[in-house]
């Protein structure tokens, strides 16, 4: 039992290595037939590991994702709760603009409940905070930076965090073929925050 | 040689409506081989209609670029510059999220140059618009209504029509997988055009 734990473990391990190299090269859109192949799996054990294309996705973007919560928990302790706000969706929106395929993980929304009868099969020694979704994690993170943002009427009332993801995935999707993704996303990004034309 | 013409153009029209329905199925990744099959036709003779994928879309999306570029030519002529802008950049983004694949095909900035060597075994009956970029064309008819409004100071300055037009595609990209893609939609344009969080 011991021995086929560690195996999973390792194909895990090894198929999780390999998606992030496929997923940089080609985006979302990365081959799993591919991913096993080079992994040197069946697709039957990617399939076991990953069941959906979504998950293994948000595997494969969880340390950006964990990454960008530890951020927000250091800017909730700042002062100026509008710089905060604002410095967190700009890394947001950069990381997305860099890591090709983060863009189109978060701009499915994320399931508002685990089905009843989800897979009980998965074997338990596959990373559990990989089947978190990845918007869920950064919807935690980020509410107590936009709930003080609001609180001190620093950002449009009404403002939910699903309107500042998608935003924010938005300006990634748009910009990608461009010439200068970056430069355009960060001109985009501050044309949002300031208004194209805000009422007179 | 007259017979081999209609022929053609037969078979140009026959393509273009099938795109038409196999887009508004399945977006812009439409398959171009079940389109041929579909029509009747051989791949061949698809790809020497429309050399690339970019070349069917615009001209599965030419008609709804035309009723844009004749809107913006009538707001142009009414009195509220503001207004006229704003409800242009209102129906595009309406239309890129009703259009399944508009987005993506103004996702990928047009070409700045005819290359040379440009293909001059197109057909003579092609629709040459067709070939004329939706972008291109959308950036001709905008332009007087955005020159007004900068001339009159009602939108941020320097704003230019391919940030208008990354911002709508961005929209219509984000909101295509979420369950109301158009009231999302409606609530992130007026956020871009007020501002999340205008500088104090």
């Amino acid at each position: 039992m011991t021995g086929q734990r560690s195996d999973a473990r390792r194909n895990y391990s090894r198929i999780l290595a390999v998606a992030e190299e496929e997923v940089a090269r080609h985006g979302a859109a990365a081959s799993l037939e591919q991913v096993a192949r080079i992994a040197g799996v069946g697709s039957a054990t990617v399939r076991r590991h990953f069941p959906t294309r979504q998950a293994l996705l948000e595997a494969v973007f969880q340390e950006r994702v964990q990454a960008l919560c530890e951020r927000a928990d250091r800017l909730s302790r700042t002062d100026d709760s509008r710089t905060a706000l604002l410095e967190w969706l700009h890394d947001l929106v950069r990381y997305a603009v860099s890591a090709r395929g983060l863009a189109d993980v978060l701009a499915y929304e994320p399931p508002t409940d685990t089905p009843a009868g989800a897979p009980t099969d998965t074997p338990a020694d596959t990373d559990a905070s990989a089947r978190h979704s990845c918007g869920a994690a950064l919807e935690d993170a980020a509410a107590p930076l936009l709930r003080r943002a609001l609180r001190e009427e620093v950002v449009r009332p009404g403002v939910t965090f699903h309107d500042l993801l998608t935003l924010a995935v938005g300006i990634a999707l748009a910009t990608e073929h461009h010439a200068e993704p970056a430069i355009q996303a960060d001109r985009l990004f501050t044309l949002t925050v300031e208004g194209l034309s805000p009422s007179p």
